[in-house]
């Protein structure tokens, strides 16, 4: 079998063989196929597509690439959720919590954020002492010690996924719904849980930009874990606004504080509720929805998803006095609360403008790598479908300077737009896959 | 700008600035775009291709990257072809001389076998001495002083052709129409002919296998050359079968030597009569191509060409003894001559493997660099359209090892269909474009 070979045939449009993807992994790996021929084979894979079944092929090469973890003699149901990433997006320091208060132990590695969306490392990492980098040991044992484990990807899971990541990365070949596909269900399959929840954004502020990939891409991934024997489900929710109303590390990780006391915004609260309900139900720990969402809404509101939420970040050595008293958190120098300029409806928001400029504030990254701030960021007053009136507060700005305050200012306001009619906000879930 | 982007826009099918192609090619030869970002490109223009435009801006971003010469103080016209690459083409051998002879000068850069398709620097390399790797000076000395010149290609002319070239061969992105004609037109462009005679074969002998693709790429060559200024044609011509008898290093140089006698075979002696009839007409030298033709044989037949041939060989340094008596040649130690199997017409005799098996013999190479044997080869005695006596002499082997002769024998007799009604055979040249 040569490498060319494969290349040529994936060019002209056949479907590949097991073994040969198996050999186009494993060589990529061994470093026996070198990247100037990953990557023409990445550009065909763009171009010509892959079937279902290359697709599950691929995912399970990548998953064979490095360790599988079992954690069978953990827990007799280990639950996952994945977001396919977007702006304010929060999600998992409320819902694992939350869903471990339930009593289904969630095992989860998370990433960082990169460009326009966040990422549940950084966010964490806003807790003085917080570890993201259990080892596979570590995690194991907290998992079957707290039942709620989340900590950075290790290198031994999926290294083909991180590889090929890097050359897609810079070589045009990212926007690919089989490539993206099994790179992330790749990670989650070798991963261990045997419940996987993926939550699929679609709008401005995500990776899918229109219902119809987010929902072929939605709909491939539960079929490769489905495929593999595990349990998935997907929901597919709006990203055109950011969720919530905080976007940065530090003013992310409060309002999932107050999500956990049974506050936060009404928007995020319904979104963690779901997405826990269908982890729930995964494991059978619910009957139905409505089941699963009165469990979910008692755990919230009497207090035993914020005693899991202490223990979890206790157990990974998070200062626990700073997630009790917030002010304690990394905070901006310079806070500036930004008036409605009009009045009239919140038509559009743009979800991306709000995560480029948090990146441009300090609170992302436009390479892998670079550190981030947690104090800075955005806290939004106001989202689509609000009517506001003329000097009523939009948005506060946490900056740590007053050029890329005015600078953050200048560029929120013109991801606006506004409407003298009343405007129906997008639906926040529109669909569960699975 | 961004190698990436570059990279995005012709994925998405956009067409590419003259700007953005000159950033790509210079971005390869300095060394900026690394191998993987180029192959990306390579396999994204393979399948969206590109535009005439695009493809001139390639093939002129190509010349740029390396010298350029400037023959107009050695002549006021100078001839150069080119052939696309088949099975005992010998034609060069022939045709340069022939052309010279009448006055018109040819300064060539040629090039070596690879696979089934031989090359006309292994035929010349069976003279004892002659050397193929003459500098920018002495090939320019050399076309002022005796008014023919073939060398190899050198690494100052569009080295981007290079670099681009070993990458296409890893990458399964070769068979890509703008990418050859771009490859052999900015070498033919940078190497400074006035007049280009392009010889596109199609058949399984060639590298094109149908007649549309070899017409869409000479037409696709004709009008960059004549984008630029340079007097431009090109011939379709037959690579169904072997052209001419001889196939093998010193065999075709044999071959070549008894058609400047005046001799050879009748197919071969048209075709070099047609390609360097065309190069007269592009330099003014004949009115038409009936005068071409009478002035060629005129030449041919008088002694005219053989003289120039002589001339060159050992302007060159070549043993102009080996050539005025050819039995000195090197020559394969077995030779056996194989009888017809049955009676018939010869309906087909596969180019390719002819070719392959030359190589088999040691006539060819795998790969690039690999030594090549001068002596052996295959020598037909019979051709398509012809009919054959059961028993009559069919093709001499010319093999160093008995295993090699048996098995070139029964894998040449694979390649002849037979019919027994008469068989017309394919037209030598189809098409002239230009």
């Amino acid at each position: 079998m040569r490498a060319v070979d494969i290349i040529i045939r994936k060019r002209d449009g056949y479907t590949l063989t097991a073994e040969e993807i198996d050999f186009f992994i494993q060589g990529l790996v061994q470093g026996t196929i070198p990247d100037y021929q990953v990557s023409a084979w990445l550009m065909a894979v763009l171009l010509n597509g892959m079937s279902h079944r290359e697709t599950v092929d691929l995912t399970m090469a990548m998953v064979r690439s490095g360790e599988q973890m079992d954690l069978s003699d953990i827990a007799d149901f280990v639950a996952d959720k994945h977001s396919t990433g977007g702006v304010g997006d929060k999600t998992t320091l409320v819902v694992a919590p939350l869903v471990a208060a339930a009593g289904v132990a969630v095992g989860k590695m998370s990433g960082r954020g990169l460009g326009f969306t966040g990422g549940t490392l950084d966010k964490l990492e806003s807790i003085p002492g917080f570890r993201t980098d259990l080892s596979v040991e570590e995690f194991r044992a907290q998992l079957r010690r707290v039942g709620i484990v989340v900590t950075g990807q290790t290198a031994e899971l999926a290294p083909a996924d991180g590889k090929l990541y890097a050359l897609r990365d810079v070589t045009g070949t990212v926007d690919s719904l089989p490539l993206i596909a099994s790179s992330i269900m790749s990670k989650k399959i070798a991963a261990g849980a045997n419940g996987i929840v993926l939550d699929v954004k679609v709008g401005d502020g995500a990776f899918m930009k229109t219902q119809e990939d987010a929902l072929a891409l939605a709909q491939l991934m539960v079929e490769i874990g489905q495929g593999v024997g595990r349990r998935v489900r997907a929901a597919i929710s709006d990203m055109h606004q950011p969720l919530g109303y905080a976007v940065g590390n530090a003013l992310e990780l409060i309002e999932a504080i107050d999500t956990l006391h049974g506050g936060g915004p009404t928007d995020f609260r319904r979104h963690c509720l779901v997405i826990a309900g269908q982890m729930l139900l995964l494991a059978g720990r619910a009957a139905d929805e409505e089941e699963a969402q009165a469990m979910l809404e008692g755990l919230l509101d009497g207090g035993q998803a914020w005693a899991k939420f202490r223990e979890w970040i206790a157990a990974q050595g998070g200062s626990v006095e700073h997630v009790d008293n917030p002010a304690l958190l990394p905070a901006a120098p310079l806070t500036r609360q930004v008036l409605a300029p009009r009045s009239g409806y919140i038509a559009r928001l743009n979800a991306r403008e709000v995560g480029l400029t948090s990146m441009l504030l300090g609170g992302g990254r436009s390479k892998k790598g670079e550190p981030v701030d947690h104090g800075v960021g955005i806290v939004l007053q106001a989202k689509i479908g609000d009517r506001v009136e003329k000097g009523q507060p939009l948005f506060t700005i946490h900056a740590n300077d007053q050029a890329q305050l005015d600078e953050a200012r200048h560029r929120l306001l013109a991801a606006y737009a506004w409407s003298e009619e009343p405007v129906t906000p997008p639906p926040l879930i529109s669909r569960i896959v699975g």
